[in-house]
């Protein structure tokens, strides 16, 4: 991430309505001392901007430490320390005494306090650690609060505790400190880190960590989404300002798109299936009950429900999707020749799964009254490497707009980029408002892949103006045809919906 | 899912030695039928195979129903029907009454278990069911075991339970139903699927219900292979027959595979990124102590722990990458030029992460005795399509071998494979054992999405022979010139490190 994008996600959060923002580790790489640098000028409401080091080195003094001296010079009112909870990683790692450990956490916190900053100790290793030698990891949490910690924070690094580990040891230190904000960071290895997060709640602890969509090394980290939609949803709890929890998807979209990761379709609460329902059987149940087969109001966290038309299903979800999307004046003796034309593109390798634009475009297609604003008539693309020149990629497209054939060539600095500037070329004459529409993603997938390149492309075109944002797809064992169907669907369906505004 | 594809998987799962495999609803569609129909062929060492469907309908009687019917036909020794345990749903769904309801189940089961079936019940919206009004909820399982279900099976159907509610629920019906094996069914859209499964363990349950891959309607159901692995590794529970566990890791990709999902990296023990260390810190103390930073040995579920090289690593990774794949006859010396060159690619758009064989070859490119199979001079891609007479592609294309110099062209059906094939045409005169590297998968992602088709496209290409799979990866503005340089790579590493055999 760039400075600038982790800026942003700063302000995200902010907005979100979380406590704390930990900012990166300032001692580690330059890009992380300017992001702390340029954090102070933001104007934030709520969250505290935390910088993230570890306890001095072994034989130093913090004084002398460089990443001590980095964390100060971070300027943030929070610092976040971890230092090792297990002796094994003391004596492995370190390969240090358990004592001087003891005392580069316990200098290292003093000394940090003194200097007027919140501190957050993460007792790495812990869970580890208190199986293993319970005396010592307690020890370390005791030395950090003598230090004048101000939350202490037992650390699942390696992900491998189950709930039920997280639960009764987290009690156990409860019990033991039971004046301290204790927190909990959990990682996802063993498939239960929103679960062991949860737990530890349960068990008493107050600051819950973890990323936005669960990024982080291995399997990631606890997920934050999951975790303040269940502290709210199942627990009750109070995490953010009144009204904020229906930021939460579109929160976890925009930090996505920001770092290009993919937010997986099926993710919780916030995924773009979440509250997708595909079986007829379900689908006629919610017909009926609304919250037949969801366990909570999409709404709740800023998602919706969506009925996904495949070539599974039959009349009722087309139905259900006409009736979604406010189609009212299409004749609905047309839908069973629509549920056709979908079976017949999904065995060519089409999805409609997420395509939900090309699916509303079969639909308008079925409307007597339709008229496409524009029809393709040929394309031809070339894309050429001579050794020394660089790459060169061009496109020649011809579209017919109602009786008027338009002929037009573009560079681009790629075949599908050079098929998108012809077309806007093409048709921008006649409607200057595709200027608005942006391409925000598109995505490849190989279908059958023993065929190697030579199977079947699918392609998923996401579109997007000032205000929506839509998904078309197109599949062809040519890439590039395959890119075009989904563009020209995607630009049909921008000029036919979204109108002149 | 083609029928073929079913019956593979049922042959791996049963390999695997898992207990059921549920094979599909015989009376919602023809290929279902036709799979129980083929099924019975297969020969089977351990998984004994069930037919889904649910009771008879209001008003009918077993006999005269031709769901009921259906899952007979089917001929499997076992069949799972699934009946409604919340008083809400019959009301509100179904339409009918609590005791109609309980007839249909009645006599559904009792019908089946007279025809010779293992009979599992589910009770569908079970704990939802009972947190409203437990009374009817048990008498619905009491009702199925009294009607001779072997199994009765609790379902969170809609997924929003917490652990801990499903412990406690779970413990009840331990204690009102003491001889009836349990059985639990989950849903991942609270995120604690897995955990909420290990909770129903624990309070008694014997069956597990779930999918490969955690594949299933909206967030997915229970993952089988967090669960198995959870359950052996985590719970010291025997699952599957001794050694098994360790084909895990394959199961899941090859699962993914047949049905052409994409196995999220992060996946907790299976997923390509389980045991993948990245940052600097973690991978100088995986030097000193593997285990300080996984939560078991990758090898126990056929996984391995592997480092990344990126953009923010350093010589310590690269060292560590250098020893993991045993290039010997590097000169060290080298090493912070390749760590230069990876700075640069990455911020070109490559993304070393995942595509270790493109790490390789920048390492053997850096030793001073590397010859290159072959060396690429230019190519050229055409794509077209005109009205009515389809879409054709070709590419030519000019490599240079020692001395000579060949030049090539092909057709395709989309331009990569114009382009693989004509690569493949130039090479293989000299180098026939390419004919058996397979192009097993090839993906795109667009960084930067906010410039639309203009972005740079980064392509990640798994190349595999007999033996073995690689993935390289190549970036540019034009996803051909992008295409062709993770090709390229694949066919140089192939040709390079796999030999003539």
């Amino acid at each position: 991430m760039s400075v600038d994008d982790k800026l942003k996600i700063t302000r995200l959060l902010d907005e979100l309505g979380v406590h704390y923002v930990e900012g990166g580790w300032p001692g580690s790489n330059p890009k992380d001392a300017e992001y702390f640098d340029r954090v102070r000028a933001l104007r934030l409401d709520r969250v505290r901007i935390a910088a993230f080091g570890s306890t001095c080195r072994v034989g130093s003094s913090p004084e002398d430490d460089a990443n001590i001296q980095a964390l100060l010079d971070a300027e943030t009112p929070v610092v976040t320390v971890v230092g090792k909870s297990s002796v094994l990683h003391v004596r492995e790692v370190l390969r240090t005494t358990p004592e001087e450990n003891l005392r580069m956490i316990q200098q290292s916190l003093a000394y940090l306090k003194a200097q007027g900053r919140e501190v957050i100790f993460d007792g790495e290793h812990f869970f580890d650690g208190y199986k293993a030698d319970p005396e010592y990891a307690e020890s370390t949490l005791r030395g950090a609060v003598d230090a004048g910690a101000d939350t202490v924070v037992l650390c699942d690094t390696n992900g491998g505790s189950m709930p039920w580990e997280i639960e009764t040891i987290t009690r156990d230190i409860r019990r033991l400190l039971p004046e301290v904000n204790l927190g909990i960071h959990a990682h996802n290895d063993g498939g239960v880190a929103a679960a062991n997060s949860l737990a530890a709640v349960r068990a008493g602890v107050t600051q819950v960590q973890g990323t936005i969509n669960g990024y982080g090394e291995r399997c990631g980290n606890a997920d934050l989404c999951t975790l303040i939609a269940g502290l709210e949803l199942k627990m009750g709890m109070v995490v953010l300002p009144p009204g904020r929890l229906s930021q939460l998807t579109r929160l976890a979209r925009t930090v996505a798109a920001i770092t290009n990761q993919r937010l997986g379709r099926q993710t919780p609460y916030v995924g773009r299936s979440a509250f997708t329902h595909k079986a007829g059987m379900h689908v006629a149940a919610m017909r009926r009950d609304s919250e037949s087969y969801q366990h909570l109001d999409p709404a709740l966290v800023g998602n919706r429900a969506r009925v996904v038309v495949s070539e599974l299903s039959g009349r009722g979800n087309l139905q259900s999707k006409v009736e979604e999307l406010g189609i009212d004046d299409l004749d609905h003796s047309e839908l069973p020749e629509v549920v056709q034309r979908v079976k017949e593109l999904e065995h060519q390798g089409f999805s409609f799964e997420g395509a939900e634009a090309s699916v509303e475009m079969l639909l308008h297609r079925a409307r007597t009254d339709y008229r496409p604003p524009f029809e393709m008539l040929d394309f031809m693309v070339v894309a050429e490497q001579r050794k020394g020149q660089g790459v060169f990629a061009q496109a020649m497209i011809k579209v017919r707009i109602g009786d008027e054939v338009f002929h037009s060539a573009a560079d681009g600095n790629g075949p599908v980029n050079a098929l998108d500037r012809a077309l806007r070329k093409a048709l921008m004459p006649v409607y200057p408002h595709l200027d608005g529409f942006d391409l925000a993603d598109y995505k490849v997938q190989i279908l059958n892949g023993e065929h190697g390149t030579g199977a079947t492309t699918r392609v998923m075109v996401d579109m997007q103006n000032a205000t929506r944002r839509w998904t078309t797809v197109g599949a062809s064992a040519n890439i590039i045809e395959a890119s075009w169907i989904a563009l020209a669907d995607a630009v049909e369906y921008g000029l036919s919906t979204c109108g002149a505004h």
